[in-house]
C-alpha cells in the first residue's frame, strides 16, 4: 500500500467512523424524543392552558411569560426576552353573515380577515360580484363599485405540495381587499385558503392599505358557504350579501420574542436558530399554527440537555412574536443580531404545521447545500429525505441576509389546509409521535451544524 | 460518432422519451384521483352507510353487494365473486370489566379478542398475574394457574415505522391465550396494541388453539386500564379483575371475494392485482382498515378508465374477505389463481390505513426490485420514495410462490396504530387528499407494470 492510499483510507475510515457516531448521536435523539419527550405536554399547556394567542392579547403576553419560564425550568444557559411593538387587532363578537336571494335568507360561516376595519354596528348589505381571483378583478374593473367583491378563486388540488396550492391563490386575500377598495368596492369576501370543502372559514393577513385607500371590511368564507354562494350567484346576480363584523386595530402594544440558549463549548460565537412563532390566531388555539414549532424548538434545547450533548457552537431557541400579522418579532430579531453584530450560521424555523417531518427546505449557497445534503443517509433511518427544496421560515428569512442558512422544517402537508387558521387548528388534531419526530429532526440536524459547522 | 454510440444514444433517447412520456401520465393520473378522485366518497358510503363489516356479518354481506355493484357501475371489462368460506365470531353485548382492589371497584375499558370464547354469564373474577410479554410468561410457569395472565408488554415507541413496534408485541396477542391457557390460566388480557396512551381497547385476531387446550376467554385492555392495572397490581397484588363477554363462534359462513378486471389489450394473461380487503372489525367501522385499501383498489382501475388508458395487460381489483381474523378470502383467491394456472405478475395490496402514501415494500428477487426501483424517479414528484423495504400484504403474500412480486402500499405510519382495531377507526379520521394520494400511487405503479411488465 503506498502513503497516498494509506491516508486516504484513514480519511475515510475517520470519516466512517465519526458518521457512526453521528449516527448513534441522532438515534439517541430520535429514542428519547419518542420515548421522553416534552413537545406534546408543552403544546398541551400552550394550546389547552393558554389559548389562541393573537399578538398583542393577554394569551400572547401569557405565552411570552410561559415559554421564558418553561427554558428556564430547563436550565438552559441563557433566557431572556426580546421587546418589540406589534400590531394589536381584535376580532370582537363573533362574525355573522347571511346571502338572501329570492326572499330566503341563508346564514354562512365567515371570519373577518386580520386586520380588516369592521363593519358599521348593523352591518353591511350589498349586491355582490364574483372574481375569479386576482387576476380577473381586472375584468371586473368599475363595475364593483358599490358592491361585494366575492373572491372565488380556490386552492390548485392537483399541487402536490399543498403549500404550492396555497401560494397560487393566496393573492386574492391578501392583496384583494385593497384592489376592490380602489375600485370603490364596500366590501371583500374571500373562498378560504384550503383545498377542503368544509365549513370553517379560515381567516389570514391582509397587505397594509396604502395612504389614500379608504378601508373596507373584509371577511373569509368557508369553501361550503363559497360554493352556495357561487351557485346561487349564477341563479339571482342581485342576491343582497349580509355581514357583520366588529373588529378594530388598537394602538401597537408591547410584546416580546423569548430567546433560549445553550452556549457553545468551542466556537460560542457562532449561533444556531430553532425557531417558531408564538402568536398564532385567535380562531382556534395555535395548536399546528405554530404552538407546534415553539414547543419544538424548546424541545430541540431540552434534548441536547437530556442526551448530555454540549454543542460546539451556540444554540437557541427562539419564540417570534407576530408572524401572523405583521412579522414584527422576526424583523426585531434580525435588527438585533446585525447591531450586535452577532455570528448566525443557521436558523431553522418550524411553521409548518407538527406534522410527519419530511425534510428541510433551505436558502443556502450551493456548497452549503451540498454539505447539508450530505447528511442526508444519516436522516433515511428516520424517513426524512427531502433536501432539495427551497424556502425557509418567515421569521428566519432575513437572517440570509447575515450569511446564515435560513431553513424551514417541511413536514407532510397533506393535512396543514384543513386546519390553518381556523377554530379547527386545535391540539387534539395534533399527533404526538408526528410532533415529536419533527423535534427530533431538528435537533439532529442543529446537531450535525454545530458539530461540524457549515 | 461511431455505430455503438448511436445506438446507445438511440436508447437512451427512446428510454427518456418513454420516461417523459410516463410522467405524463402519471401526472395526469394524480391530477384525476385530486381533482375527480372517488375514493373517498366511495369510503363514506362504505364506512357510514354500511359500517364496520366483521366476516360473516350482514355488514360484509352488504359490502360485497355494494362494491360488486359500484364495480359494475364503473364499466370495469368483468365483475364476479369467487365464493369462501369464512370463521363467524360474533362479538355479543358490549364487554365489561372492572379491577376490585382495598375495597374499591374500577371500571375498566375491554374488548373481546377475535375469536374468543365468552365468560360464563355472571363473568369472571379472579387474581392477576403480570407478564412482559409471552417470553416473560415462561418465567410465571405454574403461577398462572387460576388466575387471569395479564400480557403487558408495551409497543416499542422508538421504532420509526409503528409496524416494527407493533410486530415486537403482537406475539403477546396472537400466541398468549394459548399459552396462558396451556398453564391453567382462567382468562387472558393484552394491552392494547398501540403507542399512544388511550382509553380506546384495541380488538385483533388469536392463533387457533391447538386440540385438546381448553379454550380461554381474553380481552384487550386499553393502554390507559393497563397502566392503571400494573400500578394497582404493585400497590395491591391480590387485586381481583372481573370481566364478561359473551362472544362466541358460529358456524363457518358463505362469503366472497369480489374481483373487478379490465382485461390487457396485448399481454392478458399476464395479470396485475391491486387490493384491499372487505372485512373489517367490528368496533368502528373499519375505514382505515381495511375500507381505504378497497376504495383505492376499485379507485385505480376507475382511474384507468377515467385517464383513457388501456392497459397491455390485465388488470384486476380484489377486495379480499376475512384478512382479519381467518385469511380464507386471500388462500381462496391463491389457490384459485393456482389452479386456473393464471399467470400474475404483481400483486399490490394497500392495507396499512389511508395515510400520505411513501412508498412500496415488495418480495421480490433482486433484478425485479432493480426493475421497479429505476421508476423511482417518476414517483419523486409525488413524495413517494421508499421502494428498499421487504414485506407484502397479507392477502397477496402467498401469490409470490406463483412467481407474482408481492407488495403492499407504505403510508406513513405514525397514526396507524392510534385507530387500528378500534372504535376510532372511522371515517372521519380518514384525510381525503391522503387517500386519494395512495390510490394514485398504485395506479402509477399498476400502469408502469402494465405497460413494461416486470
Amino acid at each position: 500500500m503506498n502513503k497516498l492510499s494509506l491516508i486516504l483510507l484513514i480519511c475515510i475510515s475517520g470519516s466512517a467512523f465519526a458518521q457512526n457516531q453521528d449516527s448513534l448521536i441522532i438515534r439517541k435523539i430520535f429514542n428519547e424524543a419518542l420515548l421522553n419527550g416534552k413537545s406534546y405536554q408543552m403544546l398541551d399547556y400552550l394550546s389547552n392552558k393558554i389559548g389562541g394567542r393573537l399578538s398583542g392579547s393577554p394569551e400572547a403576553a401569557a405565552a411570552v411569560e410561559w415559554s421564558k419560564k418553561e427554558m428556564e425550568k430547563l436550565g438552559f444557559d441563557t433566557v431572556y426576552l426580546q421587546e418589540c411593538m406589534v400590531p394589536h387587532w381584535v376580532r370582537g363578537e363573533k362574525e355573522t353573515a347571511s346571502i338572501t336571494s329570492k326572499g330566503k335568507n341563508k346564514p354562512v360561516p365567515v371570519c373577518a380577515l386580520g386586520g380588516s376595519v369592521g363593519t358599521p354596528e348593523k352591518g353591511i348589505t350589498a349586491e355582490v360580484i364574483e372574481a375569479h381571483g386576482l387576476e380577473d378583478l381586472k375584468n371586473i374593473g368599475s363595475k364593483a363599485a358599490g358592491k361585494i367583491v366575492f373572491f372565488n378563486k380556490p386552492l390548485d388540488a392537483t399541487k402536490i405540495l399543498t403549500f404550492e396550492a396555497y401560494g397560487g391563490a393566496v393573492g386574492q386575500r391578501w392583496a384583494g381587499p385593497i384592489e376592490a377598495a380602489k375600485l370603490g368596492a364596500v366590501g371583500v369576501i374571500v373562498r378560504s385558503m384550503t383545498t377542503s370543502l368544509d365549513d370553517f372559514p379560515h381567516t389570514g393577513t391582509m397587505q397594509k392599505y396604502p395612504e389614500g385607500v379608504v378601508k373596507i371590511p373584509a371577511c373569509a368564507i368557508s369553501t361550503n358557504g363559497a360554493e352556495q354562494l357561487s351557485r346561487l350567484l349564477k341563479e339571482d346576480p342581485s342576491l343582497k350579501f349580509t355581514y357583520k363584523m366588529n373588529c378594530q386595530t388598537l394602538p401597537d402594544a408591547k410584546s416580546y420574542n423569548v430567546i433560549g440558549e445553550i452556549r457553545g463549548t468551542e466556537k460560542p460565537e457562532e449561533i444556531i436558530v430553532v425557531g417558531g412563532h408564538l402568536d398564532s390566531w385567535d380562531t382556534g388555539d395555535g395548536a399546528h399554527d405554530d404552538g407546534a414549532g415553539c414547543v419544538q424548538s424548546i424541545e430541540v434545547l431540552r434534548l441536547f440537555k437530556s442526551c448530555n450533548l454540549k454543542p460546539k457552537r451556540t444554540i437557541r431557541a427562539v419564540m417570534f412574536m407576530n408572524e401572523e400579522n405583521g412579522g414584527r418579532g422576526g424583523d426585531k430579531y434580525a435588527e438585533e443580531a446585525k447591531l450586535k453584530k452577532e455570528n448566525h450560521i443557521a436558523a431553522i424555523e418550524s411553521d409548518a404545521g407538527g406534522f410527519s417531518p419530511r425534510g428541510f427546505s433551505m436558502e443556502a449557497s450551493p456548497e452549503k447545500r451540498a454539505k447539508i445534503k450530505a447528511w442526508a443517509p444519516l436522516f433515511a433511518p428516520y424517513e426524512v429525505y427531502s433536501f432539495d427544496r427551497r424556502g425557509a421560515g418567515a421569521d428566519v428569512d432575513a437572517l440570509k441576509d447575515q450569511g446564515a442558512v435560513a431553513m424551514e422544517l417541511l413536514p407532510d402537508s397533506q393535512r396543514y389546509f384543513d386546519y390553518h387558521h381556523t377554530e379547527n387548528d386545535i391540539f387534539k388534531n395534533v399527533n404526538k409521535r408526528e410532533l415529536e419526530l419533527g423535534a427530533a429532526s431538528m435537533a439532529a440536524l442543529v446537531y450535525l451544524i454545530s458539530q461540524y459547522g457549515l
